[in-house]
């Protein structure tokens, strides 16, 4: 097959595209991140990368708290403005009709428009050139009840996330599996929850 | 709106889902990594995350590269295995059938089978606590050419990435809007080309 070889560059899709809010309950903002992830699992956290030009990276330096908050295809068109306007100029949450909440850990806003927010302390700053990069551990993570089915079991599907890729924002498509489906197949019911629990305790 | 708060936990959603090969021509291995993101635009830098106890951490912390393949719905199957299983136990390349290619800056294999593959060097290894995050500027990119068009233009649509989002995995479904879009709909021709360099600048 015919590759072609490029020059260094952010190549890596589908990433979240979230809203994170900074502040506290007098002077805070909106930010929509892409260059967010997971890293890891135990205690859970998370990194954001903001650049130091930017309205949000003073307040998150002052507090060192934010929440994640995630955007919903309802939520497309706000989470897109956000990325655009400065908190210097606008008030986002008026402009774009969202509601503050109070989070339960930390003096950020949550968006109570979100289907799940995740409150994070900064536990480390990384300048790494045009970015840097906000290492926070998760301290508490609130989700909207309309999602959660008679069981209490949380239905995220149903809140039809979006995810930035190369310049343009999805919806999630089609279901192609759940973790571990292509060892499932082949094996036997019993080797199945040996399996099952092995990769769970692994992930 | 009713809310209800969770401890701590993994819920930021949608994340990548690809396969990171390691290792050099002779030992080498896949492993799926799902708390992966870009942290930094220039130099465009990743971060990925492993368990100390993965095979592949051994290889990582030796040769202090790694390639990002992303992964396609035809891949999704081979990504899901390579998951679970271990190179410590199988060869993964040899059992999905995916062919081992030669990186243009780095030492560990790239999978042919990629759309694009993301050539990385480590700069700084970080203990999380369960996870070891592995930050690394990118060295190069090469891509698939048969999602070239005439023009030289990229098109990753085509490729039908995939994403994880809570132990499941997803195509990209509708696309909901470019980066910029909900101020675009506003301007007149004129101020959304400045709108748009600057948003472009500012990313």
């Amino acid at each position: 097959m015919a590759r072609k070889i490029w020059k260094p560059g952010n190549m890596l899709y589908p990433v979240p595209a979230v809203m994170v809010t900074v502040g506290d309950s007098n002077i805070n903002n909106i930010i929509t991140i892409a260059w967010a992830g997971t890293v890891n699992s135990d205690p859970a956290m998370v990194s954001i990368s903001v650049r130091k030009s930017r309205y949000s990276h003073g307040l998150l330096m002052k507090h060192k708290e934010f929440v994640i908050n995630l955007v919903t295809k309802k939520l497309a068109y706000a989470m897109d403005y956000c990325g655009v306007k400065s908190g210097r100029d606008v008030d986002k949450f008026k402009e774009m009709k969202l509601t503050r909440g109070k989070a339960s850990a930390v003096s950020a806003p949550i968006i109570e428009e979100s289907p799940v927010n995740i409150e994070c302390k900064v536990k480390d700053v990384i300048s790494l050139g045009s970015h840097d990069m906000f290492l926070a551990e998760v301290v508490a993570v609130s989700v909207d009840e309309k999602y959660l089915d008679e069981k209490g079991s949380f239905d995220l599907e149903a809140a039809n996330l979006i995810a930035y890729s190369h310049g343009k924002y999805y919806t999630l498509g089609e279901k192609v599996g759940k973790f571990g489906y292509s060892v499932r197949k082949k094996q036997t019911n019993k080797k199945y929850t040996r399996q099952k629990n092995k990769t769970k305790k692994d992930k």
